[in-house]
């Protein structure tokens, strides 16, 4: 690759698909996963923070038959060097459970078990980027390794209730919905559909929400003419098929019993569909023992994200209710968290298969969950600015931000050019500064200081006639030790 | 490279210096950051959190003449595919500062100007790993871009040492030390040095800890057989060109002024030794107003780490207690930040020299400082365990866990195998639970709980005889109403 020689300089630019996070995207951020993580802890769960690199090996991410990582990943392979550098290839991890296995397999003789554990933090993803699609972004997970009692399902459906409603989702705002992928195989086999047909049944029932009960039908059997016109094949399964795997999709009733009674019914004499029923059962028993209603917590089969991923119990948490879309339109907000049961995650490892459930929230999407109902994106306002009149007494107004500060006041002295005093208060401005601290050699030689409330000064440049502005009725001169009480006042106002 | 072609289980195992952080190890970091910022954003800095990813270009890390990023440097090319991948070498940062001079550079028409900002965070070094020398480790910076004058300085070694206090290092354990490079420049122009010897002074002034005032005037002139008898080359300065050097070193008074004084006569006649020295005795006056007496920050001119990298004002905090080493020698526990001028953050993006100030905070020491100090590393105590005797009556157990968990009792039910209750103790015993709650049948049906404390337990278990053992003191039978106040009362013990 030839390049061009001539020293220039360096592009000050995140790479593609990157972005940083400024002052109070980090803190509400920051303020939203340390509730959940007190959920979290108040349940018994451990944090864990592995590193952000793995072997690509114990990511599972080497393509097959090649030695090189999945596309997906960033991974780069070490340099060889005798007694140094390994030759592994190395990689970012791309989600956090496969790092939580890696640490199940490799700590297995030493963790509790079962072991409970939590794990936030930053995940990358090889991939292009879109409008709103980074390639790093937060995860927040909980899982429970090595516990094969639906006890374990039930515990982290409950707990993702109370995270949710701890972050500040109020209840009747959301909706744990949960599923069995159990009841699903029973329904299959109750249907008689081979093996060989599953992925394409899983495939046409994950389009229940778009294309509804009849879309389905079609898609099973004969095939679909979908809104563009275009053909779309059937699975070929006929009508006495197709029935129980509607039936299946369409079971929810009025409670969780008639759901559960319409479930029974809906896998026949599978002895597995039977099983996931038994175990929705016990779900629903446990969350109602836990205070769990059904404002909070449903049996609702026509859950059908993940259901090809995970192996029993599988649940998704929704926010019900409706934000405007870019075009204006009503819509409900939708998923913001999911999880359920999965029992590969050791077996790669160490042979043995080890019973594993988790839930992972989507963390961008609840924060703007919580900016949508004006939870986040409040911490508008910035320090107290101390101004500088004179430039020889700095050390004065560093003693009163000190001041300020000792007395639990944000506050801040301006360590620009002091020579405009315009610009120390656009600097205030841009700060979102509520309150300048203002003294001059003439104040200081009076003992006192002027205290100028930005908020309302900008509430009466905006409405106010020129007297009134003139009449600065907001900016007091106070006594220099009245300083901190009368900030005190103007913040509580 | 050849590779064994039978399929192999991965090994579970963390890349080479990398490590994975449990628990008490993750929540503990967690609230001294926690405390740091605090302090940091009382004193107007605002968070900024980059991604771990950069162009190896924006870092700066390319090695000259070679299209290849530096060695220290994770770093990989992305694919060049058109419309999509760059090309471009991607890298972890490997410290915090760079991505600050980026996005200072970057955003400099938007950010407020001084921009204070603090940022925590991971960062990963492709060095050589050791004990307890890892790839990827926490830094914790605060800094102020566009400020050039020193009272940023002075704010920032004033913030350092309420962090300090703040994240629980107590007055009298800890001490800031502040010198100037300028002091330096002064001396080293009063001396007569080359510019071509400079390096060399500061390289053996670098020493001045370890062979003391005797052993650096041997350095700086005809040279010093060291502990082996190796003989160490001199700088080749005459008797009179190191005097003012060691006179620099050594000009720590018993007080600020003393050591000003001693100062400017040790610069002579320099103009910049002069500045410098003024520029100490502002910091001292502003440090002062800010109410930091000389048992937290004093003027010391042997502090000359650093000096070598930052402009103007350098300090550093050291942790004045003592520990004891590896071979059991008391020695003082030493630094564990430090920070200084630099003004060469933003000038290789835009070709405009910006004036900066920053601290970095030694994570990992700051946090050994504080387990040594008994003030971490205290979180022993685990969760309530719920046990279970009858597992059809799982949600019972789980209803008592949720009550536990209302009244703000960590709390969690076995989730293991409940056959063995003798695994059900040792699970408790292994999540180090203060107390287990047992349930069986025949209490069930009397409405009582038995209430084990196992911390009374275990020290029973280790003094008491087999009659006093088998009493069970530790255990109380109580009403299932009166679980919580129990679990209360025995948590207050």
């Amino acid at each position: 690759m030839a390049k061009d020689q001539k020293p220039r300089r360096p592009r000050a630019e995140t790479p593609k698909g990157f972005r940083d996070y400024f002052g109070p995207e980090v803190t509400e951020r920051k303020a939203m996963l340390d509730r959940i993580a007190a959920v979290y802890h108040l349940h018994g769960f451990e944090a864990l923070e592995t590193s952000g690199v793995e072997t690509v090996e114990a990511l599972g991410k080497f393509l097959p038959d090649v030695d090189r990582p999945n596309a997906g990943v960033f991974a780069w392979q070490e340099e060889a060097v005798p007694g140094g550098g390994s030759g592994d290839w190395l990689a970012l991890r791309y989600d956090l459970t496969a790092p939580l296995a890696r640490v199940a397999a490799q700590y297995r003789n030493d963790l509790p078990s079962p072991y409970r554990r939590y794990a936030m933090g930053p995940v990358w993803r090889n991939e292009k980027p879109g409008p709103g699609r980074y390639r790093q972004f937060y995860q927040c997970d909980a899982d429970t390794v090595g516990a094969a009692s639906v006890a374990a399902d039930a515990e982290i459906i409950a707990m993702l209730a109370d995270a949710l409603e701890t972050a500040g989702i109020a209840r009747g705002d959301y909706l744990v919905r949960v599923n069995n992928r159990k009841v699903l195989n029973g329904v299959l086999e109750a249907a008689r559909v081979q093996p060989e047909q599953a992925a394409d049944v899983l495939r046409q029932i994950d389009k229940f929400d778009k294309v509804g009960e009849a879309g389905v039908r079609e898609l099973l059997t004969t095939g679909r003419t979908d809104a563009s016109g275009a053909e779309i094949e059937g699975v070929g399964l006929d009508a006495s098929q197709a029935e129980p795997v509607l039936r299946f999709l369409t079971s929810k009733g009025d409670d969780n019993a008639t759901t559960l009674q319409n479930l029974r019914a809906a896998v026949g004499g599978s002895a597995v569909g039977a099983e996931g029923v038994d175990e929705l059962a016990q779900i629903a028993a446990m969350l109602d023992a836990m205070g769990m209603g059904a404002d909070r917590v449903v049996i609702d089969p026509s859950v059908v994200r993940g259901l090809g991923y995970y192996t029993g119990p599988v649940f998704e948490a929704e926010l019900t209710f409706e934000i405007l879309d870019d075009k204006g339109r009503k819509r409900q907000f939708g998923s913001v968290a999911g999880g359920g049961r999965y029992d590969d995650l050791v077996e790669r490892f160490t042979g043995q298969k080890v019973p594993a459930t988790g839930v992972s929230i989507g963390v961008d999407r609840l924060l703007a969950a919580l900016r949508e109902k004006g939870l986040a994106g409040t911490e508008a306002q910035g320090p107290v600015v101390v101004t500088v009149m004179d430039r020889d007494r700095m050390a004065d107004y560093q003693a009163m931000a000190a001041e300020l500060r000792a007395a639990g006041i944000r506050a801040e002295v301006y360590l620009g050019n002091p020579k405009n005093f315009g610009n120390q208060l656009k600097y205030a401005d841009k700060r979102a500064a509520p309150i300048a601290i203002i003294q001059g050699a003439d104040e200081a030689a009076r003992g006192v200081v002027q205290v100028k409330d930005l908020i309302l000064g900008a509430k009466i440049a905006a409405q106010a006639s020129v007297e009134e502005w003139k009449s600065q009725p907001a900016q007091v001169e106070v006594p220099r030790g009245a300083v901190i009480a009368t900030v005190r006042e103007m913040l509580a106002r």
